[in-house]
């Protein structure tokens, strides 16, 4: 793909508008009845849209590489899933709704259990209840507020989990884990994997000695154990680099965070698929790049659930006329990933993509499903390479070279 | 692709099984009644698995570019050819059946003749008999044992040809040929091509005049022309890069060597394509990686010969009922390059690639060969990047970011 600083030179503002639909983890292999989830699915609308556009696989990484969240984002945002990564304690912050700055450095909590000899006896206290968690991270939050320059952000997450941000100037990546792993062990405590990351790994340690203090009283959770801490990626936004006025509409609020990484303006919403499209309708004429995800297919891939997999894409497919009614000038309809049912779980399996607009080759595929994207005019392709490929149609992008 | 220590990092030890079975050169250009070998041979098996399978096409290199053994066998070992490069030397060394070490560099020679004026008047000393040439190695090697603290192993080859390994600390890379390439010209001499290699042209040097010297009452044979020093490359192991623990089938020295500088243990087979499966079954247990090499795709190629190619693939086809009978959690059939009857030698076209296991989309190609291969799933690929997709399909990847 050409470079940012290309692709910079080469974008332009213009009137057109992008809607990107993510189904997230739509993408299957053939379990029942050796068909995939939208080989299975009644989707006349996606079927019919997809004989009048062009289509292909993409892969969000690399052939094999099954990607996280972060990651299979940042390429259909555009951006190199290779050269931009995304720290777990980042994701775990926009997991839980949190804002983040970039002088912000998150990591994940979990509490744990000390005995009287200081030997870590379980390390997720028992599962506390989410109520138990909700009410000592208040506590632990009104007695640190600050350590030395650095604010300290504290964001109760679901039964033992929670997220430490911590805000100021100086911090520094390279981080090991403040975790020993392993039930049996003495507190661990975060060290600098390079010479920089020194103060920050004190501020660190700093906090795990007074939550541990004020943790006392709280038997099970009485230590916590940190993981994956990471900075703020400080991306440059769609805007610099493409010059698009992006608007995310998610409800998720990971969904919402990566996309405010990347400069999005978050819309409210509702929880469902229609109002999702309905906040797409209202907001139409504001943006001229919309993101809208559809969390349920994933998740529902996550938990095995084919037949509710098929359901949430039947029910995305009724909202499709309503999305060219709005006549964008770009259309695309993939997932970030695949999440096959069988697997349980995210997978490297390619993602089916369709391309909506006035200058395409339309070619011959007449459904949108896996085995017939192969089949598609526009081949298989890195993930990153379809944002530009949208901003072409959209006739935002001028040429190259001379 | 990513890169090596994202898949360093990503490579997990699994009990899972992963059988790579490379028909040497089984890509091929339609000749007879305008067929390729493999849409001429009767193959069933390997149609019923295509059928089953995922089907594509790799590429070793990049588009239009002929691979030696060497780059073809790291790709779909997953290195990167671009990367590691085997020198002409080493493979030479490796095809004589040499164990090198990384300690040691190899070239390959030629026995020449010399006029009474020192003008050499035949490159290749009239090609002497093999049976001669193994006798003038002997000689050379009692005389010439060492050379400063450089150990020096000769080797016989095929009439005028034989390897030298120089081992010792220190030797360098980067020399020039000892080899006028012409005849009516003067010994040449090997040149440093960077200051570090100036030591290690000495010691080939004196080499070159002892064996001149030593050599004077072998007419025709009676100087060495020394061409393609090469060290060891010093790859990291599959172990190291993918966590493997791989095993190699094969009967060429050439293949066993290069599957040794990937850190393969060599199995101990006999030299027909049954005798290789029937190793494949007994070693079964002890790995979880197998590399089977069919030689003999390549060689009637190179020779031109259409039918004989044809009946390898055909009686390959007969054992892959037995390699299914293993069930390996992947397998994988294809070619390291294409070998066209018509063309005699390596070329540029792709190789035909289905991949089976219980992870894959099948598609709708149903018969193993060039022009089916362009319709599957998977479509056109680097090689490089099978390794990636067998460690995926036999659940070997971790997720990719968070």
């Amino acid at each position: 793909m050409v470079n940012e600083d290309i692709m910079k030179s080469l974008a332009i503002k213009t009137e057109s508008k992008i809607v990107l639909v993510v189904a997230d983890g739509i993408g299957d292999i053939p379990s029942k009845n050796n068909q995939t989830v939208l080989e299975t699915a009644s989707i006349p609308n996606l079927d019919r849209l997809a004989s009048q556009a062009i289509c292909g696989l993409t892969d969000p990484v690399s052939r094999g590489i099954t990607p996280g969240s972060g990651p299979a984002h940042l390429a259909l945002f555009g951006y190199d899933p290779l050269k931009y990564q995304i720290g777990r304690g980042v994701l775990e912050a926009l997991g839980v709704g949190m804002e983040l700055t970039p002088y912000d450095l998150a990591c994940r909590g979990n509490f744990a259990t000390l005995n009287e000899e200081g030997i870590i006896t379980d390390r997720r206290a028992g599962r506390i209840a989410t109520e138990v968690n909700k009410k000592i991270c208040r506590i632990m939050q009104d007695k640190i507020k600050q350590i030395r320059e650095v604010k300290v952000i504290i964001t109760p997450g679901k039964e033992h989990r929670f997220v430490v941000v911590f805000r100021g100037k100086d911090l520094e990546e390279g981080l090991s884990d403040a975790d020993p792993q392993a039930v049996g062990k003495r507190i661990k405590f975060a060290e600098p994997l390079h010479q920089g990351a020194k103060k920050t790994a004190e501020v660190v340690n700093e906090f795990i000695n007074k939550a541990t203090e004020i943790l006392k009283e709280h038997y099970p959770a009485n230590t916590v154990l940190l993981r994956g801490f990471a900075k703020h990626p400080g991306l440059p936004t769609m805007n610099e680099l493409f010059k698009l006025t992006p608007a995310a509409i998610a409800t998720y609020p990971m969904y919402k965070g990566l996309a405010k990484l990347v400069g999005m303006e978050i819309l409210e919403t509702g929880e469902t698929i229609e109002e999702e499209f309905e906040t797409l309708k209202k907001n139409y004429e504001k943006f001229d790049f919309f993101y809208v995800h559809i969390k349920k297919t994933d998740s529902y891939g996550e938990d095995g659930k084919f037949e509710e997999k098929v359901k949430v894409i039947e029910e995305v497919d009724k909202f499709i006329p309503e999305i060219i009614n709005l006549k964008p000038d770009v259309l695309v309809v993939t997932g970030d990933h695949s999440t096959p049912a069988l697997l349980k779980g995210h997978s490297w399996h390619p993602n089916p993509f369709m391309l909506f607009s006035k200058y395409i080759r339309v070619d011959e595929v007449k459904q949108f499903n896996e085995n017939e994207c192969v089949k598609g005019g526009l081949g298989r392709f890195a993930a990153v390479e379809a944002l530009p490929l949208m901003l072409a149609n959209a006739l935002k992008l001028q040429k190259y070279g001379a």
